[in-house]
Order: C-alpha cells, then sequence, then structure tokens
C-alpha cells in the first residue's frame, strides 16, 4: 500500500478509537495499525461484550468525528511524561509499550484535535505518521470484531479486535467489498460441504481433513496431473515412510532449526522416539545415497505425491488452506553444477504448464538472492553461478518476474510462483529451490568422468504445493464448477420418465469406459444417473446444486430422434448421440 | 505336526541337551520344546561362547548318544525333590519353572538311560511325552545359534538358543533343507538389494523402508491391481490422515484393547496428543457418518491404499516381512444385512482373480466362527445368519475352505486366505471380516424405505494385505523374476555396436508409449537401453542380474533384417520389428 493510502488507514484507527472512547469510556487500548485493506484496533473493553452489532453504532460516531474536519497533531513528549499520561489514563498496555521502547527513543503523541474549538478528541501514544485534515481519511466502514491476544501471544490476555476496511475512494471500496461478497459464495469450506468433498471429525481432530469419494476424485487428479509432467520430464516416483527417527534431521540441519516444531512419535513398546515428517528432502537424500552413483545416471529425479505433518496452531486452521496433514506433490533432483540451469528450465515449464492448465495463468515469479550478509552457506562463486542460471532461465521461459535480494534461503537462491484467481487474489503456489548445504551435510557424492567424486547440488520442487492449499484456492477460483476433467463427477443423466430407460442403457453404453485423454491421461468418465421418479425440475435444481459440469437430459423425444439435450452451466444444446463421445472431448479441450 | 513328530523331535531337544551337557559341564537349562520343523533348546552357557562353528561337535555327541539305543524313562516327582535336584545341580531356571507350577500339578522327569548299562545320562524336568526308544528319533541336522531372551522377555537374561531340524525320515529332512536353501536364493532382503527395490536408513530407523524408483513401480502396480479389480465392483477411493485424536480410538473401542500398542503423537507447540493409525476401519467410518444416508446408496464401498503405522520391537523387523509402516489396501464396505452375502461373494471373486493373477492361485480360506462362549458381541442371531452366508459364499465360488470354530473376532465371522507360494510355503494373505460392534459403536446409520433409522453393518477387507508384507512373499514367490506387467523395468536393449544406433531408434519408436492393457490398465512400457561401448557379453550378464523379463539384443544383421533377437529368462528367439508389439502383448497375457 502506498505511504498515504497507510497514513489514512492508521488516521482511522485514532479515530474508531477516540470514537469507541465516547461510547465506551472506560476501555483500555492496544495498538492500532493499517494493514492490508483496512486498519484494526486491539481494545480491552472490560467487562462489556462488543459484537457486529454494535459496530453501526461505532461507525456512526466515526462519521460525526470526521465530519468535525479535525487535525491530527503531532507532539514529543519524555518517556516520564509518556508513563504519566498512561497511568492517568489507565492505559496500562500503553505502558507496556512505552517501557518496551529504547532509552533514545522519540516518544511521539497524536492529538485528535478540533481545529475550530480547539477540543482534543482523543489523544494517542504513535509514532505515526497521520494525515494532517481528517477529512481526506478515504471511504471506509467497519467490518467485524474478532478475538485477539495481546501481542499475539497466546499466553497473554484477550482483546477484542475491530476490523475495518479502508480505501481512497469509494469506488475502490465497493469493488473490494464486491469481491468480498464472491470470495465468500465461493469459500471452499462452504463448498467442500455442499459438494461433498470433504469433511472433518471432532473425533480426528483440527487440521485433519477426510476426503469424501468426490473429494478424492479432485485430489487424485491434481496429483495424477502434477505427476504426469513431471514423469515426462524424468521424474520417477520414490516412496518414503511418514516417520523417521530425528536422527536423520539432525544430520540434514533441520533439527536444530525447526526441532521444536515437528511432531513427536512416541514408541510405548520400547520408548524409541520418533518424528513425523514435515519435508521429504532428507528421506529422498536417502535414497539417493543409498548406492554408488555415477556421472552416467546424473541428474536423478526423485518425485512423490505423500502426507508431512506439520504442528499448526488450532486457532490457525480453517478449511484446506492450512492443514496439519498436507500432501505435498514434492520433488528433488540431484545434478551436477553445469546442470542446473537445464533442471530449472524443465521445471519452470513444468509449473507453467499446470496453472495454464488449471485455468490459473497469470502467474508473476520472485527470484530471490542471497544478499551480501554472512548468513548463507555454500560457495559464493556457485551462488553467482546459479542465481545467473535462475535468472536466465526465467528470461528464456518468458517468465513475469522480479528479483529480490536477501530473500534467498541459507542453503541456496529459489523461486517461487505467485498465481493470480478468478477473483484477482494472488497466491503463493509452486517454488524451485536450489540446496547447496544438504548434500554436504548428508555427505552426497557421484563418481565424475575423470573417477573422481563429487558433490551433486539438490534442487528442492513442488508444483502444487500441497494438494489441499492448493485445492482451497483451486475450488474458490472454479467457485466449484469444476472443469469437466477433473469434476468429480463429469455427467448426470436426468430422465424425463421411465418411458426412456431403454434409450438410457444406449447412452450409457456410448459414456462407459469412455477416456478423455487430456491434460491426464486415460481419464475414464466419471457418469451418474438420476432415474428416480422425482419432478425433471427437482432432477436439474440437484444436479445444478452439485454443479454437474455436463447435464444429459433425456426425454421420449430425444429417444426417438436418437439425441440427448445437453444442459451445461451456460447454455443447453440438442446433440445426436452418435456425436455424443466427440462432443465431449470437444467440450473437454475447451478447458485448457 | 503330528504327535509321533512332535514327540520325537522333543526327545532331539533332550539330546542335544545331554550332548551340550558332557561338552560343557557347568551349563544351566531353560527350556527345549518341539517346533515347526525341529526343535530347540535355550541353554546359559556361562561365560563360554557357543557358535554356529560348534555345532558339528554337539551334533556328533547327539548322534553318540543315540547309537546307545537309549530309553526315555518317566518318573513323577514331588515339589520338594525337584526343586532339590535343580539346586543340586545349579539349575536355577528349573527352579523357576518349578516355582511356577500349580500347587496340584504332577511333576515328571524324563531320565535318557542307556538300557544296557543302566547309566542316566541326562536328567531333565519335563511334562513329555516323549518316544520309549531314542533309536527311532528321525532324521536331523543342528541348524543355527541364536540369542534369546529367557522365557522371551526382552528384561530378562540372554540365552544361547540351538536350533535343530528334524523330520521322520531322511528324505523329508534332505527335501526341507533343499528347499531351505532355494528360499535363501530367494530371500527379499537380498533380492532388494541385488534389483535395487528398496533400502533401509539408519537414520530413518529399522522397520520403515525407503522405496527406490524400481521398487516403487512395484508397489504402485501392485496397487493399482488391487485398486482395478474393487473399483469395478463400485469401491470408491477415499483419502485420510495418518494421525488422529485418540478420541477416535476411544469411542470405536479399540482404545481400551490396543491403546498401549499405539505409536503416540506429542505435539510441542501445543501439547495436543494423536496416535499414528493402525488401521482405518474408524477413519472410514467417519465419512459415512459426515451426511445422511439413505438406502438407496447402500451399499456404501470405500478403498484406500493408505500406511499404517504398528509399534513391532526392532528385534521383530526383518526386510518387508514385518514393518513399522505398512500400507493397507484396505477396503470397507457399510450394507444392509440382506446385502452381506453379495457383498462377499464379490470381495472372494476379488481375491481369487487377484491371487490367480500374480501367480499364486492355490488359495485355501479358513472360515472362522464364534463358539458357544460370551465374548462375542452383537446379536447372536445376525452371527448365525452372516455365518450361514459366508459358507454360502465360500461353496458358491468354489473355493477350498475349512471351518473353524471360536476363531472369529469378537465383533463379527471371517475368512482369512492363505496363498501357497513357488516353492511350497503357505502365506495368510488377504481377508473378509463382518464387524457388527463398530457401526454400533460410531451410531451409523442409514434410512430405509420406511423412513426408519437402520443400523449398518460392516465389512472390512484387505486383498493383497499389507503391500509392503505382500512384496516380500511376491518377491520370494517370483525369485525376483517378475512378470512382464509389473517388472520394474520391462525391456531393455542392448546394442552389439555402435552401428546400430540408428535402427534402435525405430525400436525405440515401436516402444515409446506402447500400453500393456492387462492385468492393469495403460501400463504404458517400461524399458530402457544400454548402449554403452561395454562387450555384449557384460551388458547381457548386467541384465540377467537385474532379472529384466525381455532383453532386445540389435546386431547389424537385426538392423538390415528389420528384426531384434528377442531373449527371455528361458528362451532366444528372433521377432520381426513389425511383430515386436503384438509380441509382447501375447508375451504378457501369457503370464496370468
Amino acid at each position: 500500500m502506498s505511504e498515504e493510502v497507510e497514513k489514512m488507514r492508521h488516521s482511522l484507527s485514532h479515530v474508531l478509537a477516540a470514537a469507541v472512547r465516547e461510547l465506551y469510556p472506560t476501555t483500555t487500548f492496544g495498538i492500532g495499525p493499517a494493514i492490508e485493506n483496512g486498519f484494526y484496533y486491539d481494545i480491552d473493553f472490560g467487562d462489556t461484550k462488543v459484537s457486529d452489532a454494535d459496530l453501526a453504532k461505532i461507525e456512526k460516531k466515526m462519521r460525526g468525528i470526521i465530519t468535525r474536519k479535525c487535525e491530527m497533531v503531532r507532539r514529543e513528549s519524555s518517556r516520564e511524561e509518556a508513563l504519566e499520561w498512561a497511568r492517568e489514563n489507565g492505559q496500562r498496555l500503553k505502558t507496556e509499550l512505552i517501557e518496551e521502547l529504547p532509552e533514545d527513543a522519540t516518544i511521539t503523541f497524536y492529538d485528535l484535535k478540533d481545529p475550530r474549538t480547539g477540543e482534543v478528541l482523543f489523544t494517542d501514544l504513535c509514532k505515526g505518521p497521520h494525515i494532517d485534515d481528517l477529512s481526506k481519511v478515504g471511504a471506509f466502514q467497519l467490518a467485524r470484531v474478532a478475538g485477539a491476544y495481546w501481542r499475539g501471544d497466546e499466553k497473554r490476555e484477550m482483546l477484542t479486535r475491530i476490523y475495518g476496511v479502508a480505501f481512497e475512494t469509494q469506488e475502490e471500496l465497493d469493488e473490494y467489498l464486491a469481491r468480498q461478497e464472491e470470495a465468500k459464495k465461493r469459500d471452499h469450506r462452504k463448498l467442500g460441504k455442499e459438494l461433498d468433498l470433504f469433511c472433518f471429525s471432532d473425533l480426528v481432530g483440527a487440521g485433519l481433513p477426510l476426503f469424501t469419494p468426490r473429494g478424492t476424485v479432485l485430489r487424485e487428479e491434481m496429483s495424477e496431473l502434477s505427476l504426469g509432467l513431471r514423469g515426462q520430464a524424468g521424474f520417477k516416483k520414490v516412496w518414503t515412510p511418514h516417520i523417521t527417527k530425528v536422527d536423520l534431521y539432525k544430520a540434514s540441519g533441520h533439527y536444530a532449526k525447526f526441532g521444536d516444531e515437528l511432531f513427536m512419535v512416541h514408541s510405548q513398546v520400547n520408548g524409541e522416539e520418533f518424528a513425523l515428517k514435515p519435508m521429504n528432502c532428507p528421506h529422498h537424500a536417502q535414497i539417493f545415497a543409498s548406492r554408488p552413483r555415477t556421472y552416467k545416471e546424473m541428474p536423478v529425479r526423485y518425485m512423490e505425491a505423500t502426507t508431512d505433518y506439520r504442528d499448526e496452531k488450532t486457532g490457525e486452521l480453517g478449511g484446506l488452506s492450512r492443514v496439519r496433514s498436507l500432501t505435498q506433490d514434492d520433488s528433488h533432483v540431484f545434478c551436477r553444477k553445469d546442470q542446473i540451469k537445464q533442471e530449472i528450465q524443465t521445471l519452470v515449464g513444468i509449473v507453467r504448464k499446470l496453472y495454464t492448465t488449471v485455468g490459473m495463468n497469470k502467474l508473476r515469479a520472485r527470484l530471490s538472492y542471497r544478499d551480501s550478509s554472512d548468513k548463507y552457506l555454500g560457495d559464493p562463486a556457485l551462488w553467482e553461478m546459479a542465481q545467473a542460471q535462475i535468472k536466465e532461465a526465467a528470461i528464456e521461459n518468458g517468465l513475469d518476474y522480479f528479483e529480490q535480494e536477501g530473500e534467498a534461503a541459507f542453503y541456496g537462491p529459489k523461486i517461487d510462483f505467485m498465481a493470480e484467481d478468478a477473483i484477482g487474489r494472488e497466491h503463493q503456489v509452486a517454488t524451485v529451490q536450489l540446496d547447496f548445504v544438504q548434500p554436504e551435510r548428508f555427505g552426497l557424492e557421484f563418481v565424475n568422468e575423470k573417477g573422481e567424486k563429487e558433490r551433486p547440488v539438490m534442487i528442492h520442487h513442488a508444483t502444487l504445493g500441497s494438494i489441499e492449499r492448493f485445492l482451497s484456492v483451486f475450488i474458490e477460483h472454479t467457485g466449484g464448477w469444476f472443469p469437466l476433467w477433473c469434476a468429480p463427477e463429469q455427467v448426470r443423466i436426468l430422465t424425463v420418465n421411465d418411458q426412456v430407460d431403454e434409450y438410457v442403457s444406449e447412452i450409457e453404453a456410448v459414456l462407459s469406459g469412455m477416456e478423455l485423454d487430456e491434460p491426464v491421461r486415460h481419464n475414464v468418465l466419471r457418469f451418474e444417473m438420476d432415474l428416480s421418479n422425482d419432478s425433471l425440475g427437482k432432477k436439474i435444481r440437484r444436479a445444478t446444486e452439485m454443479k454437474i459440469p455436463v447435464v444429459l437430459i433425456v426425454g421420449p423425444k430425444d429417444a426417438e430422434a436418437k439425441e440427448v439435450s445437453v444442459r451445461l452451466r451456460d447454455k443447453e444444446e440438442k446433440v445426436k448421440l452418435a456425436d455424443l463421445a466427440e462432443y465431449l472431448q470437444k467440450l473437454n479441450a475447451s478447458d485448457f
């Protein structure tokens, strides 16, 4: 957000606090920053319970304050004065903030002042900056009330957070609210239930989705697409268990960094300790290391669709966006230094192909390099070479990319891909990461042409990333109207009455065993029949609710003419039974 | 084993002890029973180290004793006498055994007595029975020395176990030893390494195999075969996470029975406790319960190829036979009572088809019923009906079956399948288990035609069982010469020299993308080329070592004649390039 917009939003949070102070004089204030799309303020309302129902009242009061065209006046203060102010006003949370400021910090207050009367409506400890004239605060709306731990620490008290949305113009605000409305309709948690894709069980636990038959089709088609593209590029499937001794992560170096975030596994039989794997690279490195390698077989490329476990806080879990069981379409390349560029080219090609296929072709790439600090491991010359190769690969692939120094992982430079969805939201998706450190730590090697032992470079890659998270994006991207190839139920046959049952068998014969060959191979058609005695209207409604991409309606006249009424999402047409298979193939091909 | 054979083997263990006593006078004896194929004795040799190298000496001494045609003389003894005997002879392990005998037990000793001299060579506390005349002890051989905890308890002292093999006749013994020799050659641990199928890593841990690309092909083909057969029968794939709150097992009732065998999972972030799933039924029941069900959709059939974790003792882990990570091809049917027979018929059909396909068509089935004890849960009338349906299904499917009362699980009757491998060993494989209890415990229900809520019956089924364990059997069954359809590398092209490189491209064009359609669909041909400068002999040797089913040898004459020399395991023949695809299809079809 621009500096100007940030100032507007930040000022609105002060207006919010001023309004709250007028309505609830005994409140204690935490912090109130500008954020993406708006602002919030964390407030302790004491015993008073404030909910969404109170927002209209608070918002009205805010607009009243803004009408007075107040100024935001900055003034400096000594530490003693500031602490005194906090004490006098019962602002114990501000006291804590003041006490943590460095000795030499300039402490500032902002007064919200009516220029005509000189009255100070509200004073807040704040480093600013703010806009001078509150009438230029832009368009805003209070959004919702939520709970938030003071300073984000779940061991501290729970405050009430009031969120507002705010933009420079009313037009921008309206646009944002409409997008929010659309996003709500597309909410994958809602669609997941309506379309019977996945469920949760209190007995199993939060963040651990169970996939129904329909949702499993979606998972598998996505996984197949990803495996297929990588398979064509020479990746071979491997399989590794979900647990390991922690020794593996001690050797890889992960334990020192992330050891306290692991799900620990305990054997009651003999007390052995394991961990659930949060990633697959060390396992794959063990397979590489399981026998001697020569230059002839390099690069060695492994892929696996396997479930990793990450210990997310319960509060952060929601639908498929953030889960504890995340299935990665993970790949690892072990290659020579002079093969890096070619391998990156291949991986970038796979990413572009996949996201084009799923209809998300607005793709941006961030190339993350090292900076001059000493936090990066590995030979600087190797870094330089690899970064140059990454950039060349990006240019040669025509990627929409930008570069960021200092954003690399400590073990190597990387490319992160961001894809835009149908309602303009950008999601971080695929990644390609070079790794100069793990091969070293595991002592990986191959024998080169000269008969010498040489260290390979490792490349980590995920195309979909986590399948669960990808699905949360994809379900919202499509709004549940999945393209034909991956729809759990692709075709449903509805009958007008039971006179056509015989003709339906003919249709069934055409569809049975039929395969859609793109974008995944040998995709056997998934069709169902609704031959119930319900009215046609009811049957159509049911099929529409389930967002079946192709509905075939069959009445006596269709039987006579040997045709079917095809009802798609946006049109309806008659198709001869003899042409139906070809029609479906073409319909499928139009999706990517 | 027959009672007579048991007596012979048991007597041999006394002879073994007598021989050891003569050679090592200060030994302490544990127990020495008859076992399958022979006998053993657990012995404390004190500080003396006894190894396989000592077996010849001991065996010679045993044969010496047998030549004396000793008798085995039984005599009863009081507890005091027995304890006195143990004390005098320094047999502290026997003391422990005597002390544990019930108050009213008849305590007996057996004296190994030379009938001519009257000399007692050896006395052992033993309840018998034994053969009278040691000259009729059959054919035997000492096999090996191993360590064994006293009474199988790893907290007790480690004893030395001497194993012997023993049969009624020399012929049987020779046959057994030859089979053992063959089994050793086929040992899947050895072949797994030689054929680069799987590996273990000390960093990952025992019982946690990692599958290389070749082994993963084998896993996946087997899994595909199983999923394909079940998919045709109406099973739908679902997906469930590998961990769960233990609440799930408390609700299912598993926790009370197996709670202390679970791998417990601990969250370091917030202290939550989970368990790794050792089975999938409760997860699948949660999916069934995730929305209302009606009679119209019954039976509901779920399948999943998913990895379960079982906490096996480290000492019990070896290769793939017993692993901690076991991937089950698990199925669950939720059906009405009157659908049980049809569902069992279907499952029995799937089992027969699968084992025929993998070349293990000698299949026996054990039908396990309840007995009259009160350990079984659920309505006895339902049990009766279900058992009758199981038997009918077995008869109508022409199964080779036998019935066993009292062998049912507490929750329902079941069928266990045993398959015989190529060297005559029988392995427990597939299972079909009815379950009247879990639907009750989870409160599963569907609405029947009358609009009433009805409880479904659950059927558990695994076709391969655990894929890892199945592979341990299958690798040994085939000796690593896998049938074409599932061989990791199906075809290898070897060139006589580089003059034929152009012709090889033509062969490649024929093989590329070619598919074998049975027994799994769309099995894209996996072929490699060995175009190295090594001699043809060396290339052939390499291909044979890797047990590649089809080797195509290409020389200049073949190029001229547009043909290839096909080298199979047991023959070699010329095939026209134009006929090669059809030839491979036929070759494949001949395997099942």
